[in-house]
């Protein structure tokens, strides 16, 4: 039993290095866009080989702890948290890999159209990135909540920009390719602020046993035997 | 341990229910964008509820088998495949969703643009759908397998058409809005295909214990007691 515990640390120590690999991904990937860091851009594409590597890790890792023990409740949830989470991440290292594609593209020329709302949609979604895994590591249900409450203002500046920039585009013919990327950059952070919702579910599933996905408090029932 | 392998056989019927509703999914979505059918757009958006709502079932019943019974070796794999399809899926239905979205936006004015080589993708990722899927019902390595060659073409051709749209914009502002629709269900279909490979991989998971993400084959080890 000393030993499931053990291998349940080190579950929780994988993890840790994968949110922290791509945390970095995600932070390098925006100054790669807002401050035409090409060394940024060239960190994110050299990194998620290594992403790519311990995602498989992770997931052979708990799978076996799967087979190995029989894990109940609390662990049970644990290991299966782990593996969505995983997921997750390893998706939020992809998405800022195309960010910084974007980015390199973007840096070649000099800047038509000034960044919209980009730095503000960035900042926020670095603060849901940064809480949603704080809320992992320190098992907390109340910051998970405040994840999932940002998720409306990140759509609403999406929208914004996305408006913005279509009709600079019908203004600025020659800014269209620009806009363009500056679209797909955004719509990539909304995504990864999805992927940051996900982990707050999971989290919340993990501490609480409720599944709150889709908006519906459904209890997750312990097993009867 | 025969009530085990009734559940196990509940579980996979309630996967083939969600393959079905997602697919379905996809096609009217597709024929919503290119027969501008908005039937078929209403369709989608109506049946969205509903793949939410059997994601979650299939994920409690998953994890409940996972709690109730020691799961091994291959039973092991095809539950923590079914969590992992089940949550494909779930994404695909959401991709289906944005497609439906922008062909309603589509729908309300005469088309500028002609379709460049949507119907040709959308025909390739259909049938990346129906086979990846084919795949987990039959079990079947060699379909699986023919489902992640088929990416590149689609990468190919989500490239081409991008490309044609972008210069398209730069020679006929007016139909801009339009233009940045159909790069969007480009990309959404493209998505939609990076999931029947994701699907694929997890049948041969399945099916070989193999793991064969991001193109490496790392055998998967049966756990040492």
């Amino acid at each position: 039993m000393r030993h499931f515990v053990e291998e349940l640390d080190q579950l929780s120590q994988k993890l840790l290095e994968m949110c922290s690999l791509v945390e970095s991904a995600v932070q390098r990937s925006i100054s790669a866009v807002t401050e035409k860091d090409r060394f940024a851009a060239e960190d994110v594409l050299r990194n998620e080989a290594r992403i790519n590597q311990i995602e498989i890790e992770i997931d052979e890792f708990a799978i076996n702890l799967l087979a190995l023990h029989q894990p109940m409740a609390t662990d049970l949830r644990l290991i299966i948290a782990a593996l969505k989470i995983n997921t997750d991440l390893e998706r939020m290292g992809d998405l800022a890999v195309n960010i910084a594609q974007r980015a390199k593209s973007l840096s070649e020329e000099p800047m038509i159209k000034p960044m919209v709302d980009i730095p503000h949609i960035a900042g926020l979604v670095q603060s849901m990135v940064r809480k949603s895994l704080d809320s992992f590591v320190l098992r907390d249900a109340e910051l998970a909540r405040s994840v999932l409450s940002s998720d409306s203002a990140v759509d609403n500046l999406r929208n914004a920009s996305y408006h913005e920039l279509i009709s600079f585009m019908e203004h600025e013919p020659s800014g269209i390719r620009q806009a363009v990327d500056l679209i797909a950059i955004v719509r990539n952070l909304e995504r990864i602020a999805d992927h940051t919702t996900n982990i707050a579910e999971d989290v919340l599933f993990m501490v609480k046993g409720v599944d709150v996905r889709h908006h519906g408090e459904t209890r997750w029932e312990q097993p009867e035997q």
